[in-house]
């Protein structure tokens, strides 16, 4: 199909409405408006005829300019807390500086579309334009209470820079990569930083191309508020019935939050057994050397453990380290006076365990030695004196809830 | 300067070497090689022979592999836990399948240098070739011990899933961002989700360009394990005594520390106060409705707080949101049985609260609605209800230790 034929033939062209799922009202809260074209009884995305580098951006503008107005009509007879996603690469934001396309939302704004409904989706891929122009658009497009979501950002800064600076009201991320097994693990570890990240900045993620129901539960433990894919709901011509999904997304979180419950629970009781075991060790040992406690927790945590050490709480290395090898447990005496004040977590588990007496167990991250993952327990000893206990990922794999 | 005058003059060619400082150790763990040419007595960067297009890449490989043999040569003569930096783009590296860099490099580990003290540092950054046969090379180059530093990646895949996907043993973070102030706070929010990222995938965070003492901190504070820049030391010709910042850093370190502690420890007292302040509240109106307890907390809390709810341990929403505006408080009644499960650290401090009947103080976050800087605190009321107070913006400034 080319363009021209599309061009000639605009009364075939009709937006189409993704509905976006919010996971604390389990109901539709917003469309993403999609580009369609019927051509002989087959209705076709103009998808690449968006991103068709020979088009013209005047006939792509008209044509979406077409979309917008045919969607916005639609929207207006929507519940008004529900939003509409525009897709916008930067091109085409920034065609005539954006004017006419801010001119077109704020006309329907006085048909009574609040213009806090309208997310801009962008994408600044392969734009080859000024980019702090682009940025300066969007913030004044922000004035008028328009959202921004990011979809993606390929742009010669790099992209957590990008982020922090546009600050977008939302984040997009597609599940799409969740298939290939290669990337499985890490862009785990990728995407729960990802969702601090929108925390901290606080940006709402939306994760989209949800097609079965573990990616559902990745990207509600990840943080998303918001989901889209054909798992919920394919594309559709006219807008759904809002609580069409509700009985049976409550449902599904009843058993993610259930699932995860449990396994939190698991490390709890898991920390609780390890502060009892320890903490009589300790107490046992308490006036000996840090080479007479060694001896003694590893007696207990031989099959647990794979490392111990003893900081001050400045984090600076009051012991050796404790190593277990394959053939047994050696003394690491170069550790002694190295500082770990600087690693995440450190000093406020340091204060923490100052102020409670008590251990804490970490979550899960990969020793920086041996790449395995982990999880360490940490235990006040005495005044000024922490103990640190490495698991092995052995002991986490054979308790799979703590991992 | 051109390229035919340096390819012509090879005997003025010769290496340079950043030092890079451990917070562990503070002292020397590695140099950076640099590329330097002397021209009438002025010693010139080679890094613009290295970055032009115009200069085919056989040339640059001579260059680079005659900077390269230099370098380990010299290296010989340093104590062997001392690790190389060596800058490789994604061409140079490609450069005929990589096969004679290695065997130069082999070369070297027949005459005592153990290969896992090269670091190979990358940046794909406009690389035009193979991706996946960039990626293999990486890994192949790792079955040697041979450590991969992430410099920038600019490539078609986003950067998260490249980070992802290479799990580099060194993440190198260019802290000249921070003299812009326009990307002040939120690159602070950036680098802390960065540094629980590298956690996660044991990955070590080398912060470079520091040249200010609070560029010192900054990276300190956010995970920094290596430092390099002319705040610590310039590139120079010969190594450097491996302490010569020993006592300074410590010094720094020392004052780092205790700030960082003060300000952890005015969190927990603030986290007291609050708890014994809503427990007596809590207390006090166990029979009354949410209403009532509501009431009872504005009196005390109305210049701290600036929205209250109550939620089950399954993150439905029990009460309205109470929440204040400039003419006061209202009640916000849509919020009722909207799920917050799926928000980072819920479930988590649910779980925690259920377990030790204890109140939880949140760090630093946007407040999605608002938009400000705010904290939580939240508080377990009784079997099945958990109280959420979020702290205005204003008290945490007031009180900016909390900030």
């Amino acid at each position: 199909m080319d363009a021209l034929e599309i061009l000639s033939d605009l009364e075939n062209v009709f937006p189409y409405f993704q509905p976006i799922f919010s996971a604390d009202e389990q109901s539709v809260i917003a469309y993403e408006v999609l580009g369609r074209y019927e051509s002989e009884g087959n209705i076709i995305s103009l998808g690449n005829f968006f991103q068709d580098d020979q088009i013209p951006d005047e006939y792509k503008y008209d044509v979406d300019l077409l979309l917008v107005k045919m969607a916005l009509n639609q929207a207006l007879t929507l519940d008004e807390d529900i939003s509409i996603f525009l897709n916008r690469n930067a091109d085409l934001l920034m065609y005539r500086h954006g004017e006419p396309f801010l001119q077109e939302l704020l006309a329907f704004e006085k048909k009574g579309l609040r213009l806090d409904r309208i997310v801009l989706e962008i994408s600044d891929r392969n734009y080859a334009g000024d980019l702090d122009q682009f940025d300066h658009l969007l913030q004044y497009y922000r004035t008028y209470g328009i959202k921004i979501a990011i979809a993606r950002i390929d742009s010669e800064s790099n992209y957590f820079e990008r982020i922090g600076q546009l600050k977008p009201d939302i984040l997009k991320i597609n599940l799409q990569a969740l298939k290939s097994t290669s990337t499985g693990i890490n862009f785990h570890d990728v995407l729960f930083t990802f969702s601090l990240l929108a925390r901290k900045i606080g940006s709402t993620l939306l994760f989209e191309n949800i097609e079965m129901s573990y990616q559902l539960q990745f990207a509600w433990k990840n943080g998303g508020r918001y989901y889209q894919g054909f798992y919920l709901h394919p594309p559709v011509r006219e807008f759904i019935e809002r609580n069409l999904l509700k009985e049976r997304l409550k449902e599904k979180f009843h058993d993610f939050i259930s699932y995860e419950k449990k396994k939190l629970e698991a490390v709890y009781t898991t920390a609780e057994t390890f502060q009892a075991k320890v903490q009589e060790i300790v107490l046992k040992n308490r006036n000996g050397t840090f080479q007479d406690l060694f001896q003694a927790l590893i007696k207990e945590l031989d099959q647990i453990a794979f490392r111990m050490y003893v900081c001050d709480e400045d984090g600076f290395q009051k012991s050796a380290n404790i190593f277990k090898e394959t053939t047994g447990w050696i003394n690491q005496a170069q550790y002694i006076q190295k500082n770990w004040s600087w690693r995440p977590y450190f000093l406020e588990n340091i204060i923490k365990m100052r102020n409670e007496r008590k251990g804490i167990l970490s979550d899960l991250y990969s020793d920086i030695e041996t790449g395995e993952t982990i999880r360490t327990f940490s235990f006040p000893i005495s005044g000024n004196e922490y103990l640190f206990i490495d698991i092995a990922y052995q002991y986490l794999f054979q308790h799979d809830q703590l991992l």
